[in-house]
């Protein structure tokens, strides 16, 4: 198996470094193996239920990798985020004695903002959009000094990210191909870095967010628009400078998905495997569902479930 | 470690020879380490995920491996049971090409009648009770020579169930303690069959089915009260002769938990690990959360999730 490019800012290395560091605080979520007759597909599937994480999405393991890896002034950390980002680096901050500011878009969800909350971060609403939040966000860190923790453009967040591929790739070394759902990019990003071509990485992103697809046909990263059923996990305006320019060369596809097929991921999860997966957990599972991605021929397909975040009931109604 | 004490009927042979034949058809369920702290709890809990197994319980590994050990006439198979036992057997025939005929109470849920329906099983309704159910079952495979699947009380029944305790053992070594919920005991006594008194196996009843506590009195299965949360996957009336002879003899411990205890169990395996538990599902870790059990200093303490077969929303609600 080929190894990843080399890449000066993110290397395995810094990926197994970043293992080490969050180990104490992460979970090391488990993987399944179901018959994918299960899931209405061929084959077997090889699921990575890192909606078991703690906060119940992977951000954790960047959020305390950015904050284990430089130096917290007393004024704390400050992130912009209205959803798993967010409790992600209030959690972390909680758990390292650090204090927090989150910046939420005035559009995020009421439970989402409570969790928040509940972890004791200072919670701002700071306008309308995710952008004008992050905007107002960059402002208040230039004020107090405190540590930006980004959703995905920093090289210790994907660093992060980065130790699902490490630690799928000990738990099923026989995978040949990871289907991964795309946001702001961080956590495929983080994947790339640690597998390069060696695991043939296929990016999902929902039809309605398809900000990969636009960076790849300008060549750089560029906002695309943001909408539909995953806009709360994955509706980032574009995908990040440093994600873009590690994935790109390596991806193995990048394929979309429609709402409706991220709607029937998230039941299937529910009847065959009593999962409850947020619409950006189920996306990945969606581009095998609606043909968007086939796999090829003796392919071991790993499906990463990224995150939980939703009401529970909402995967068997809608 | 001390191994298992000799029993005739099952020893830790036939819980491999039982392994080794369904091991195509169910899954191996992941396990789960996570912070206590995050479930309100001291310590490191290992939670094994057996609600992710085909049909969301454990069910499925007794009704392969008795199907798989007995001739099966044309006839087919035949069981009682309204819920997740029905579903197994349902699920195990369709697999196996089998005929299959469910008798169900009244008062089994719908939508678990349907499930047991979608598999193409035969459904009758048997009575108002679970033991009507089962009397009409035997009655009609006396009249038709279908295979009898009990839901706990036989051999082989048992030595499937004793499979999570194998794999569990190959996942956990270093575990000390598992709890473990009770309804007819199949689970139970499988587990102790393997484990013996090397591991401290904790079995959890509901306060509302008390029926290992009677018989640990009567020194005998005695029938004993079925009610509350938990009496859809619990309730059996009395826990198995087989069951009884093995477990009682070796158990670290039975306590008793109230429905509050297991309704909040199920809200903290949402709110912290995304894990929908059904109510029998969660009392093992409600025996943790109430303090009906308390780990002995050292203890590394496993606690299984048997079941996901409730409404998602459920969980967040009442």
């Amino acid at each position: 198996m080929p190894g990843p490019l080399p890449d000066p800012d993110l290397n395995r290395d810094l990926i197994r470094a970043a293992a080490s560091r969050i180990a104490p605080h992460v979970r090391r979520t488990p993987v399944l193996r179901v018959a994918g007759a299960a899931l209405g597909l061929a084959g077997d599937i090889v699921l990575k239920l890192e909606l078991v994480q703690a906060t119940g999405s992977f951000k954790p393991r960047g959020a305390f990798n950015r904050m284990l890896s430089v130096p917290v002034p007393a004024s704390g950390v400050i992130a912009a985020s209205g959803g798993n980002h967010g409790a992600a680096v209030a959690y972390a901050a909680r758990v390292l004695g650090h204090r927090a500011e989150i910046f939420v878009p005035a559009i995020s969800a009421a439970a989402k903002r409570a969790r928040i909350a509940a972890e004791g971060a200072v919670l701002t609403v700071g306008g309308e959009t995710y952008d004008a939040a992050r905007l107002a966000s960059m402002a208040r860190a230039d004020e107090t000094g405190a540590l930006v923790v980004h959703a995905y453009d920093q090289p210790e967040v994907l660093a992060g990210q980065g130790t699902v591929a490490l630690e799928w790739a000990e738990q099923s070394p026989d995978l040949t191909h990871a289907l991964v759902a795309v946001g702001g990019g961080g956590l495929l990003g983080g994947m790339a870095a640690w597998w390069g071509r060696g695991v043939g990485l296929v990016a999902v992103e929902p039809e309605a967010c398809p900000k990969f697809s636009a960076a790849l046909a300008a060549g750089r990263p560029v906002p695309a628009p943001v909408s539909g059923l995953a806009a709360d996990s994955l509706g980032a305006s574009q995908v990040g400078q440093l994600m873009f320019g590690i994935a790109a060369p390596v991806i193995a596809a990048n394929v979309l998905v429609p709402d409706a097929a991220i709607r029937e991921a998230q039941r299937r999860l529910w009847d065959a495997v009593r999962i409850v997966a947020e619409p950006g957990g189920a996306a990945a599972l969606a581009a095998l569902i609606c043909g968007a991605w086939v796999p090829p021929p003796g392919a071991v397909v790993g499906v990463l479930v990224c995150g939980g975040n939703c009401d529970p009931g909402s995967v068997v109604s809608g």
